[in-house]
């Protein structure tokens, strides 16, 4: 299994040729590198992938004091990361996930599954998964992220997974899972955030829909996005329709996005993602 | 070379089976029948393509007394329609255009190419397509208009093609010529209206970008939209890399959007189009 | 519910009028009206759904006494569909069924799941969807179809769906189930029937891959395609890479070939199919 | 303007380390770097831009003498390519490259264009671009590319585009030109290959048809593709309409291959290409 470098940091010459090197002196087996300069930033990112005993400690000190001041290194041992999926109501992109885990189409672990509807407790249990049911009802936003926040502190997953999960979360939620927190949106973003973006869509009467994941930031429907998918439609669609046809494209993005973060392929900068696929 | 018939009216019951009868009388060759109900609005559509003799006056009088009042009926003989280019700096869109228009990979006739640049007149006479610079250096956006207007009251076309023209249209300009105005804008709206939306989709960060065609109302880019096409793009594109990457989408979308409306595919609805391919 | 009307005959003029005159007469609520001729062939095929009460028996004679000698005519009141899904060991085609059956996402019965392996009868348990181990093991095709065809004798299904079943059927069978057996095949065909798509696709180095789902014949891989999707893929991807990619493809293909067939959209013409979405 | 290095060798460790430690004892401005390794055949692909004066001489010595044995090396300093296109009576291909060669959408120069019909020779001359009208008429393949050659052997282009040139090629021409010959076919190879792919799409009924961009082998239709993009169909679809649908899925393909090729994006390897975009 394969250990990840992630290194970002201010751009300057000779970076690729020094950060290989240090891995070079360990004799490691290299099996990816990618790298890539945002010069409006001036910004560089680095990802590498190797197999192979390595010193890892001493692979980070000599990062750390060879890169520019304030670079973000992040070395990430092979190990599977858990995640937590909060839920509402709809079944698809829940189901998506849990037969993915069931059969390790993602390398990833379900601690849990949190809904604030009892509806998705059955399809949990046919795979075997803990389901907490949450309620908001007659809650005060606040209120009922403690429970939420309580419920996450127990488990400490790698990530949260918002799979159609449709409460609109405070900012300080968004800012205490911050990086951690991907959503799915079931609109083509920057169209129609909010609300019912398909009854948008259709009253927009748009020829194309599409879904997109993305990392939750404090501010709605605005956060990095790390992948988005479309499917054609036409006049014949219904926003009814439309929701369908949305669907599939919803489950498969979120599916593609957690991949790409389980992966540690994914890094975040300025709201926007570098993706080394 | 096929008559087309367009009818829109209120739904009832038996509609199809009426009109076709009436054309059923007149022993034409029928190629191609499309009909779509919208059901919100309890709207009829319906798009019949024949060929062979017919005593066109009379089946409009048929169909006006069965149909429903207030029904709209258009029956348009085999006829190249006439079209004006309205163009700014921008090549790729108009080239597309001449390029179809002197193969005729399209039926159409380009009357004039008219530009509020010069740039794109050496382009127009490789075509042999007349070309009127008509500047508007120093004038406020009506009195503009009013020379545009004069060209157009001069040709007389069926349509005026907007070729990535730059300058916003008064709303009045927009009402004269309703119907008749297509827009290509370049983004997939209802993302990204108004300026510069390659730099907006860049600061974004979306992974996709798109080109919108559609019909020019007063209110900017928002129109009923024709078609619409995407492209992926990845954190390695710069906002000029992506107004790269657009253009070639900008222009098929256009020219797809320009064919759909000559073939008389498309009917507007409640801000919206109903495309019969 | 819709009752669906499927029409498949010589085209000659007034077919159109005549038929929608027949429903006009029982004054049922006509929801769709899709039709289409095939030049070539000059054959006409029409599909009608409606509500309402209606004396289908006397719609079948109508339209049988007016429509040309030969015509197929196939009245479908709402029923429900029943299918048998064959399986081999990949779990990802199935778990789709599955789930999309579960939530009626799909409007159909699963009867039963019948494996030539165990692997996937657990998921089924999962489901409470009957699984039948009929094992190839030792027999000849025709003899482990013998027994197969005693399965599906027994649930007399509507459908027969082959999602990711790996054997090859003989001629007999494929012809014994004409009309009713899906298949989903993991390549874009015609590209690359057979074993190992994917390893073909890879060693071409082909830059998109697919999947085709597609009625059966006694020819592999021949039949009248139903529909295919496409995902772009690159030089990074190894064969296993493809074919993890290529999965999300099939069963979103597949589920959406089974959702045209189960609403009657289908017609079979010369080994190609005309789809009324 | 970059200079561009490609580099292709058999694979071991700290490869990236010290190529790029060559270039930073230049201190270039390294603009972008990408790596790849086939596994199965264990070769190393890399490819650097960078800007800045540098000893060119020394680097490729110094490379070649780091590198393992039989390494390739190519340095490419900043110059305009030079392109011969080869046409038959298609326009749309030729049209589209002229258009960019005109605006310098893409950086190359159109040296000439040569037709074995005279149909193109005035669309050349609408963009003062050199057309050489050699036919094939009563000659044999041989004595017909003796013609060619003499006029390729005149220009000594980097590159030969056939746009949608529809001579069969010998083994002789084609590998005479190994490397420099690319070619539109129309379909999504390797599906349709040979003569009148859109017409055996049309009999496969096929729902996507596309295009494909690809090196030019001994072997008709199997060079290594470069790149491919298809576009939806329906039953409604004659052969010709496909034709047409497809035509503007060729221009874009063969237009955005030959960008990667002029701007030394390829690599070839075991019939298939590597690309950095």
């Amino acid at each position: 299994m394969e250990t990840i470098i992630k290194i970002a940091c201010r751009d300057e010459k000779g970076l690729v040729h020094k950060i290989t090197g240090i891995l070079y002196e360990q004799l490691v087996n290299v099996t990816q590198t990618n790298e890539f300069v945002d010069e409006e930033s001036d910004r560089f990112f680095m990802r590498i992938s190797f197999t192979g005993p390595c010193d890892l400690a001493l692979v980070q000190e000599r990062l750390i004091s060879m890169l520019p001041k304030q670079a973000e290194v992040e070395i990430i041992p092979p190990k599977q990361k858990r995640v937590l999926i909060l839920v509402t109501k709809e079944h698809h992109c829940l189901g998506e996930l849990l037969i993915k885990y069931q059969y390790q189409d993602l390398n990833f672990k379900v601690d849990a599954v949190i809904g604030n509807h009892e509806d998705l407790a059955s399809l949990c249990q046919q795979f075997q998964v803990p389901f907490h049911f949450i309620s908001a009802g007659g809650l005060e936003r606040e209120a009922h992220e403690v429970l939420l926040n309580q419920q996450i502190e127990f488990y400490q997953p790698d990530l949260i997974v918002l799979a159609k999960y449709m409460r609109i979360l405070t900012p300080q939620f968004s800012l205490k899972h911050k990086g951690k927190l991907i959503n799915i949106h079931h609109s083509f973003l920057p169209a129609f955030i909010g609300a019912r973006p398909y009854q948008q869509a259709f009253d927009r009467g748009v020829k194309i829909i599409g879904a997109t994941a993305h990392f939750v930031t404090d501010d709605l429907d605005e956060g990095p996005i790390i992948c988005q998918e479309i499917v054609p439609v036409n006049h014949t669609y219904s926003a009814k329709d439309m929701s369908k046809a949305g669907k599939d494209v919803e489950k498969i993005v979120l599916a593609k996005a957690l991949r790409l973060v389980l992966e540690d392929r994914v890094f975040i900068h300025q709201n926007k993602t570098i993706l080394f696929e």
